[in-house]
């Protein structure tokens, strides 16, 4: 049998085999053949002897993350402005920002820095917003790909409620946005990059605006990322806006947008009946964005709730919203965010475990991008390894050091970054 | 004039003017005399002309942060547990790894961790728990006092309720504890770093013990840490152990514990009016620790509401119920949380800024170990300068880097640490 194409790596290895449960592996060999895992095993099997192993001791070997909601253009204002209440942060940070994105050279400074920081971070699976622009989109779309990363881009779609310097007429963004979706529509052999439509949220875009949407989706076979129930005024400015619907969620779904591709709901803390049976039945994915939803005081997800009536759940930086890119935090934040809402809405709600927190980070999330997220055989060699997790005098068992990461570690202690099979070299 | 001992350094140079205000100083001078503040200047003043200028550029330079919460003997096992109910945590993690401070050894290898990681974080005032061991509490006395840090270290009471392990009978530890405070109290000129009486609380202390400590506190003049109102059933738990009294503050209150240094209270979480009363007539501190606080899914100290009753607030890492050293995160933290009890409670709360949680962060704290945490004339030059927090084509105003560290930044922001007004050396 040939060994071409076939690594091992030896360490301390973990990821999720159940929603609540890990797979730990310690002092054990992790196989990949042909960039996709093959097995993981306590002693080399026969067949793999002759292939050189990479030791990493006691390191830890785990799935890399997802984030499933980040707004690329934000990145450079993270952890800035906290106290604006959400539209002073809009009109005093975000709208102006985003408006440099019309200028190409400027999207180039700004996304290459966004690809750097999701890889430094261990994030190699993501659902971004950008802004409006075409040519700003594209390079993002590109950066992606040339990283070898997985991803959905959308460039953005607003045409009411906008400031103005940020408003398209609704033919131009239809025209532009199935401009974007046509030309990155299957563009390049092996790209794990995706368009996705993006209409910010409801309020922001009219009828005519969602009804051309859902003739693009249908065209091209295309998914739906937005904000969903992210406070309790958008939910109800959406629904004046489109008072003939029932939820936030019908909107996207009686116009057919939630057929496709992945439909990539972010936030959901106020969720009708409605909302939770659309999402449901349609396998939509609902983003937690822990840090975020507390910064802007929207509430927290009820995600525990949630997960337990099946639906997909997965977890977002929410950059700007949120302020820190690495998903590992907001694993922590998830396990924390749990505890408070059981704390002030105990009838409901249930605290959620690192493990279940953890599972939403690397398999939940991952979903999204095919098999990426775990170490079952089959899914991608999408890794990272972990070490100086440890004080001296003080020793942990893997899933110790996997959670100190979580709450108290930094992309320091990510030693290495695997893609597709091959180590990722940091610029 | 002499410009002996006299320093200079320019910056973008920030501290709290107030308790809602900053005083930003972009560009200026901070002159040094005798590790001492003496003034900031737009332009270098004539009679300093002659003086050497350190010049950070437009890094920050504010001052360094007080912890008036952490038990110094759970440091190694931080972000670790986190899953665990409270008693489970305590009895598979912390009271074990308390039990190790016995060997003064093992106290030796972990203490000066604590030191180093606390001044890497940019920590130089502290209240620290350490464990019922005199030997391994008077290590940790001494490392503070070599590095030439601010503390109060408190050997720990307990002779009830607690494991065979970590229980002293109550003669033995009224004995070491008056040998502590005795060998303790002025024992070096110079010295910033003070014993102070730490009865864990209330349900690990009998009526004897509080007693006895009572005793001490007057006769050496020293002051309190302890633990009050951190849960619902910690209330209930002290008040059935001492039934006499009307709230757990009022415990201390009697045994005249609340005379002499400063009164020292983590958590409050649960006051009532006679706590809050007693709180305010002794001038005594509460220590707001946000993080540790959620971990252990206690609740949220109503910090505003506290505030605005001249009630002296200030923060702690709590760790090992905390899981990060880093007492800027916490100032973010304590935005976080108050946010969310506003969101919760919002008849009686409302939502603390970034520059109210700032000064908890550095005037609060610090008002406990004499004039630092702030660049008022006649402070300590204690200070921090902190770089590297724009990304390229997003420049930062001096209060929104500020904010940025304190959200997502860590101590690579840190670029140097003064102390008494020397160079903090890392090892």
């Amino acid at each position: 049998m040939s060994t071409k194409n076939v690594q091992i790596y030896h360490g301390d290895i973990i990821y999720s085999k159940s929603k609540t449960e890990f797979s730990v592996n310690p002092d054990s060999y992790l196989v990949v053949k042909e960039e996709k895992v093959e097995g993981i095993y306590p002693v080399i099997p026969e067949e793999y002897k002759e292939v050189p192993v990479t030791d990493y001791g006691r390191n830890l070997i785990i799935p890399a993350f997802s984030d499933l909601h980040i707004h690329a253009s934000q990145f450079v204002q993270r952890g800035v402005g906290m106290d604006c209440l959400l539209f002073d942060w809009l009109n005093t940070y975000t709208f102006p920002q985003e408006s440099n994105f019309k200028d190409p050279e400027y999207a180039k400074l700004i996304y290459d820095q966004v690809v750097q920081e999701l890889l430094r971070h261990g994030t190699m699976h993501a659902s971004l917003f950008t802004t409006i622009h075409y040519d700003a989109s594209d390079y993002l779309f590109r950066a992606f790909e040339k990283h070898g990363m997985y991803g959905y881009i959308g460039k953005v779609n607003m045409d009411q409620n906008s400031p103005d310097f940020l408003c398209e007429t609704t033919e131009d963004s239809l025209k532009e946005t199935e401009r974007f979706v046509y030309e990155h529509t299957g563009r390049t052999a092996g790209s794990h990059v995706k368009p996705i439509l993006t209409p910010r949220f409801a309020p922001t875009c009219s009828h005519k605006m969602m009804e051309g949407l859902g003739k693009i989706a249908k065209k091209y076979q295309c998914g739906l990322q937005t904000h969903l129930s992210e406070s309790r005024e958008e939910v109800k400015f959406a629904l004046e806006m489109f008072p003939e619907f029932e939820s936030d969620a019908q909107i996207y779904e009686k116009y057919g947008m939630l057929e496709y591709g992945p439909s990539i709901f972010a936030h959901v803390i106020f969720p009708n009946e409605k909302d939770l049976e659309i999402l449901k039945a349609t396998g939509s994915m609902a983003v937690h964005c822990p840090d975020a939803t507390v910064n802007i005081t929207a509430g927290l997800m009820p995600a525990a709730a949630m997960w337990e009536q099946d639906i997909n759940i997965s977890l977002g930086s929410d950059i700007g919203g949120g302020h820190h890119a690495g998903i590992y935090h907001q694993i922590a934040r998830t396990v924390q965010a749990s505890k408070m809402k059981e704390f002030y809405e105990p009838e409901e709600n249930r605290r959620l475990t690192f493990q279940e927190a953890f599972y939403l980070g690397t398999v939940g999330g991952g979903s999204c991008f095919g098999k990426v997220g775990s170490f079952e055989p089959g899914y991608q060699f999408n890794a990272l390894v972990l070490g100086n997790l440890e004080d001296k005098g003080f020793e942990l068992t893997p899933e110790e050091r996997l959670e100190k990461f979580c709450y108290a570690g930094d992309d320091r202690n990510i030693l290495e970054r695997f893609l597709d099979g091959k180590k990722v070299v940091l610029n």
